[in-house]
């Protein structure tokens, strides 16, 4: 099959690599009919990530099934399935309790990578999750997007405990932040304030529901929104970009009680006094997708939210290194690419 | 009247000072039976925070009112009160979403200083509750012990949502961090793990409902409480020290989804990709005791808890250095001092 594979920051390449096969017998092999470049994929991309040697690259996916091993008992070849960026159980007690991306048999699908034809899938009745039936191709996006970009912008928004009469602080305008303005909407945020420069971001936004946009950054972007909430800060914040100046940024736009949910993986160090002081709640981390998935395919099934609007750029796989490129130079919000 | 300054890192001293008037129509003045140290009085006396110039100590306090500012319509000379570190008005926004110490007016009292014979207590009438009647004497105690570490600990276990069924750590085995095992008792914690070396707070942690004693700290502390849970965490964490290392011992013994509650006065920078992969939920900062005393008040009222037991050391406040000294060397849990 023809995969990604990052070689050096800025080179990466369609190559030819090994058709996947069944290892274990929990493992589903899927076939994609589209696959896509997440803002992650740009920390490797860069070089704020080390590249140590060729990676295959891309975490998020949907597929049809082709096989499934002897232990696999729901998912079944000829489905149509969506999973996380990490496999997992959905078992365990961890899993249980919602949190099945800290799953503890869990398996990281960016070190399998899905920007490729063909992807195995560990622990496959755990991980996917099969929609009624195989969806037409316009839902194609729409489903791709809830394998990540959705999934995590739905649980920034739940991690901020938006609710309905609160106040919602966006940072980021990336596709999870754009994403996480359609959760907040619909868990009923009341005020939806995006921080964003960038015009055709902040038209998606206001699409996916935002009432407000402001331009300002950082502790000017903070000052504008205490403005708007007089003087208090939001309700509820969501981080969506993992540098120490937008968590900063995220933290001093709430208000003392508030909740921060924070996606991005966050870079660097945060000054300790400051969490203190700011008396907000925390909460975050690797998006705990697959808690998501049978909710969000259900709406999107239904026709009732449209997150493949975030893809502005649709590609043939072979030209990943144009995905790419237009994704760094924030020439495009996300990239969707055709194998 | 009498009260202790700090003049330089290891040197408290009782002073004449002046004695405190009503400034603010919503102010009262206090006369206090008892005062006390607190470890964060510490950061200073020992040179960790900067000490510029001679600073009034003290910021816990009970005491009969003697006078009232002519706004002050709820609180009454001769009545019984207890307050917080912080005053507030109870009336705003923050104070009535239960987050009364970041009140949009609030006031720090350990600028004010109530290691002393007399305190000014600014917006009684928000700040102060009263007792039923003036509570016998050894009961004093116990109402000091909630104007601050009382009312810190029973905030780090809500914090950590502390509820039955759960298994409980704490970190830190001070007044605060005992006080927490008391609170997480009361919130129904099912299995309370404490980490302390030191034989006496191990025998006041198992008085105040503790399950388990662990000896081992950082890494080997976290690692030794995955150990009794499964390999998974302790559900809620209580941090109760605050400085980086043993942010990172409450965060690594907790489990993904969990939550850790943190009151120690965070020093230091947290690496953001710890908290991020530790899928934790971290809420802390300085307590908002005055969410609690009306409940607090009403158990040491009723003799259903008995904090004052973390006073270990009773001394007249003309020998508040040896309080310091007996607390700065770990051998007073916490000083109560007399006027």
């Amino acid at each position: 099959m023809r995969g990604a594979v990052l070689h050096a920051p800025g080179d990466v390449r369609l190559e030819r690599r090994e058709d996947p096969t069944i290892v274990e017998s929990t493992d589903a092999i899927i076939r994609l009919p589209a696959t896509c470049i997440c803002g992650s994929d740009l920390w490797s991309y860069r070089g704020i990530e080390a590249v140590e040697a060729p990676a295959p690259m891309g975490h998020e996916y949907v597929g049809i099934v082709e096989a499934v091993g002897s232990a696999v008992t729901t998912i079944k070849p000829g489905q149509f399935v969506i999973g996380s960026f990490f496999a997992s159980d959905n078992t365990c007690e961890i899993c249980r309790s919602g949190y099945q991306s800290s799953c503890i048999h869990r398996e990281l699908m960016g070190a399998i990578g899905t920007q490729a034809e063909l992807a195995r899938v560990p622990l496959a009745d755990g991980t996917l999750v099969a929609t009624p039936e195989v969806p037409p191709d316009d839902l194609v996006p729409s489903f791709l997007a809830a394998s990540d970009v959705l999934g995590t912008g739905w649980f920034a928004a739940v991690a901020a405990e938006v609710a309905p009469g609160k106040t919602v602080a966006v940072v980021g305008d990336g596709a999870v932040g754009l994403l996480a303005v359609l959760a907040a909407r619909h868990l009923g945020g009341e005020r939806i304030i995006v921080m964003s420069r960038h015009e055709p971001r902040q038209k998606l936004a206001l699409e996916f529901g935002a009432t407000d946009i402001i331009e300002e950054r950082g502790d000017e972007g903070a000052a504008r929104i205490k403005d708007l909430t007089g003087g208090l800060g939001a309700h509820s914040v969501i981080e969506a970009v993992g540098t120490p100046e937008s968590m900063l940024q995220a933290i001093h736009a709430t208000r003392p009680g508030g909740h921060v949910g924070y996606v991005g993986v966050t870079h660097g160090d945060l000054p300790g006094d400051e969490l203190f002081f700011s008396h907000t709640h925390l909460h975050g981390g690797p998006a705990p997708v697959r808690r998501f998935l049978p909710q969000l395919i259900d709406l999107i099934w239904n026709r009732k939210i449209d997150p493949g609007k975030v893809f502005d750029l649709t590609l043939p796989l072979d030209q990943v290194a144009d995905g790419y490129r237009a994704m760094d130079e924030r020439r495009a919000i996300k990239t969707l690419l055709c194998p």
